[in-house]
């Protein structure tokens, strides 16, 4: 198995978190994108939008984070941590939980990991309109997963699922800017991204 | 199976799509936005986002479209059309297309039907800046979809799955839209839009 990736990259970073929890063995193969390496013809075969990561498993070439993780739990659900669970009923609850995370979550947590760890990392100036707008729509986001997670330990139901795994990037760059705050004044949530994020499988993909 | 919604939304008509192709026997039950019927503690059980639509199987109750069109092509495997593949590295593939649907077209073909479709009927003035830029990243995703059209039928593979199903109601919007030009300056891309916006299931659901 090979991972083409930026060890920076959120979406590089959410197939990282799944290989290590599924405790698999694989290469990880950095993209030069200063170098534009990721808008070569080479690489737009392994990821035709030249994005990362892309991943290849033997022949099957993947792309889009969220069906490489798919793609191990469901193949490879016999090695390291259980991430999906067998029960159609109980399954139906986490493929809603994962929908939030991409639907509800990422599109505004995305914006201000953006805004406020990315920006200012590259030299770029923070846009406070959109901080303050994404601000608000987090906090609609984070009081529903407050009441959810007053219910259920995880996201999911009772275990550590993909759509808790999903959230791991993002959810890491935000505690190293001002919306922490937003996640520590939500008792439920603040447990649950304390936990998920000092699982040992991440903390070794983790950036330091 | 109750699916609770409103005739006009995407996210709503992508759930009647696929219970329509599952041939399933359901009740649509109608919500009453502009009575906010969605921000009430009761449907606020069914969907904590406030958002339709939200659908129920005897005690099951699911949210997020994706969500719920997941659960009955694979819980109703053998009724109406197949959605899913059998093959774990063919639904792989499917899987990398129904997330294309979800980060890439959406994001965008969703701005462009709101500011071209809905924004006229309820006598808001479309914002040209907007339509103007995400036309520019609608080409580049129609881009891809005609090379991937160009290699197989269908986004997922050889047959009509989620990956395609999902499309449904925001290309209908589209293509009452001069956004339809985009698409028909892509052959396959345009073929694969006339055929399935042609689907009987379809045409059962789709607002006339």
């Amino acid at each position: 198995m090979k991972l083409y990736g930026v060890p920076i990259s959120t979406a590089t970073l959410r197939a990282l978190a799944c290989l290590s929890e599924k405790n698999l063995d694989y290469e990880f193969v950095p993209v030069n994108m200063s170098a534009k390496e990721h808008k070569t013809p080479q690489f737009l075969s392994r990821n035709p939008f030249g994005q990362v990561p892309a991943f290849e498993d033997a022949d099957l070439k993947l792309f889009e984070s969220r069906a490489i993780t798919q793609y191990l739990a469901h193949t490879y659900e016999d090695k390291g941590t259980d991430l999906i669970i067998r029960d159609p009923k109980k399954m139906a609850i986490v493929a809603v939980w994962i929908e939030v995370e991409s639907q509800r979550f990422d599109p505004v947590a995305s914006k201000l990991s953006w805004e406020l760890a990315f920006k200012p990392k590259f030299g770029m100036v923070t846009d406070d309109a959109v901080v303050e707008e994404n601000e608000k729509k987090l906090e609609e986001v984070l009081d529903v997963y407050e009441s959810r997670l007053s219910e259920s330990k995880y996201l999911g139901g009772d275990c550590f699922t993909l759509a808790d795994l999903h959230h791991l990037p993002v959810v890491m760059y935000l505690m190293g800017t001002k919306v922490k705050k937003l996640f520590d004044a939500r008792p439920h949530v603040k447990a649950w991204a304390a936990e998920i994020q000092s699982r040992p499988a991440w903390l070794k993909v983790a950036p330091s």
